[in-house]
Formats: C-alpha cells, structure tokens, sequence
C-alpha cells in the first residue's frame, strides 16, 4: 500500500480546502485500484463537492443549522460552540474511498474532494492518502 | 480491479434508486474482497437504507428540512433551490464500500443500496462499481 | 481478506458503543492494507468521534434535531417515531474504511469509532470488521 501524508493550513476560520490536486498527483502512475483520504481529527471531515459556485459558504449555512454553535452541548472547550464541531465528523466523515483507473480519480466532471474543517483552534490539519492497487 | 458501470434513469424528480440488484450480480462468483460503489455526480449521493416501507419518501422529508430548496444559497443555478442539491453529497456521500464474502455482499436483511438524488435536471446518471479481491 | 464479527449488546435506548478496541485488536500484526466496518442493520450507523467528553449525548441532541421522532414519517412500526432509526443510516452510515499502517489502525488522538445505534427495539447488534492487505 503505498502512503502519503501532508499538512493542510486552515487558518483560523472555518474553512473548506480543496485537496483534489493532491489526491490527483498522488495516484499518477499507480494503475488501478482505490484510494482512501483520512483525516487523523476528530473536529474534521471530508467531503466531495463542486467547489468555485458557493457551496464551500452554502455548506458553512447547513453546517451551521444542522449544529448551532451555542451552549447547548455537552462537550464544551475552546471556542464558544466548539461542542458542534466535534458532532461534524459523524455527518460529514473523516474518510473517503474513491476509485482510481489507470492512475486517476474517476471523479465526475464538477467532483472536488474537500477538507470540511469547521474549528477555529486548529490552524493545520493533516491528511493521509492511501493506495491500494488492485 | 474489476470494473462495472451502468447508468440510472432517475427521472425529473427527486429519485432513491435502488442499486441493490445490480451490486450483487456484480459481486457474483467475485469471491472476497470490498466492493466500492461510486456515483460521479456533484448533486448525488449512496445511502444504505430499507426501501419499500416508505422510507424512500421520509429521505426527501428529511433532507429537505437539512437543505431547504429556496433561495438561501449562494450557488445559484437551474431549478429553484438547486444550490441544496449540491450541498446533498457532503451529508449523503457518493461513495460507499461493502465487504463481500464469497461473492455475496454481506448486506442486513433490510439494507439495499440506493442512489440518492435530489436533482430534477438530471434524468441519467451513472454509477460505478469496483471490486477489489483480497 | 481478513474477518472477524462480533456482537454489540446496545439495550433498550440510544446507544453509542466505542468499537475503537476490537478495530485495534483485529488489525493487530496484519501489517499495511485498509479496515472496513460493516454493521449489517438498517437502523443503525458508524462514525468516527471523540467520546468521553459528552459527544456522545450531543450526538443524540442533533440526531433528534434532524430526525425528530414524532409521526411525521411514513415508515411506522415499533417504537413511535421509528421512522427517524431508519434514515439514520443514510446520514451516518453503517460502513467505515480506515487506513492501517503496520498493524495499526492511524486514528487521531481523539478519534474512535463507534456504533451508533438510536434503536430501541435491537439490544444487540453485529459489526462486521475486513481487512484487506495492501
């Protein structure tokens, strides 16, 4: 299997990073088979949206709803609301397997895989592709 | 890795298709391994669900008090509300990987595969099946 | 492929059960490759979380927001509002696939993987964990 792992800065915001040309570089020339992206935290998700028309702000509205940053959760540290960030990985997961032919993504035309990263305490983020040839 | 692709006819309407068929004559005589199950469409996703029991029609009660379709999203384009249907995937994600034993997905009794998709301007779509034997 | 199932006792309310053990345990001396979780029910989910700091119980707190359980779902049987259990799934899926790197399962810090179950009427459930080497 073969691995590579880098580092995304997010900044102090909410943020939704495009990863796709990392994932693309990385499955140049491995042939067939699946590629998994993970995201070793747990207040982080992954996600394979249009990105370039407004989704990244439309997804921070549904987010938003979904998990209101208020005081209403349990697990309360960092930033005020931080307990909803910690609930965004069971919606949106910090994994993702998209299959690979002849070394590419098959990913449909408007397809961009996306770090989904809604906390403010965390300004970098690390991510790990994984190739299983097949 | 083998391969297998077909399309979907979905209509002009919000459709959950059920997959399920296809997936397992897919898998057929395949032996072990994980079967991946990918849509390459930014307005689609794959859940694993009960059908017939009237779930189907309770996703689109559910996903449209996630994502209203009015004109709160900045993605702007086609049918009213179809910044929603882009927001569809980071929740109900187009992919999906099932272990397979002896060429026989190893579903619960009442889970199917089905193709979610909110969209009403795309009548075709299509799905992608990898297995990779292990 | 590797595979090992087991059962999960939930009992009579929501549960969320830390399966980050057995996912450890399995993957133990299996060297490189990717660890599915399977669980094989139509009405219950997987997801990657913090737990011990009240997540858990947050996690229900949004799940009733999203899917309340009152009537308002067609698919009516056992415990009242049991149509929400069966959308569940469709936003917490039931399948997981996480890397392993040398016999270890590469979870943050803070992440664990758990069933999340908001069945009352299933005390016990099965996961199905896979581990294809790569």
């Amino acid at each position: 299997m073969d691995v590579y792992t880098f580092e995304v800065r997010t900044g102090s915001g909410p943020a939704v990073v495009d990863l796709t040309g990392e994932v693309v570089g990385f499955c140049r020339g491995r042939g067939d088979g699946l590629c998994n992206v993970f995201v070793p935290h747990a207040t982080a998700g992954l996600a394979i949206i249009e990105v370039g028309a407004g989704s990244e702000r439309d997804l921070w509205t549904a987010v938003d709803a979904l998990l209101p940053r208020d005081d209403r959760w349990m697990h309360r540290h960092g930033s005020p609301g931080h307990g909803a960030d910690h609930l965004l990985p069971a919606f949106v997961a910090p994994t993702l397997t998209i299959p690979v032919d002849d070394g590419v993504p098959v990913l449909g035309t408007w397809q961009s895989i996306v770090l989904v990263d809604p906390n403010r305490d965390n300004p970098i983020r690390r991510v790990r592709l994984s190739f299983l040839a097949g």
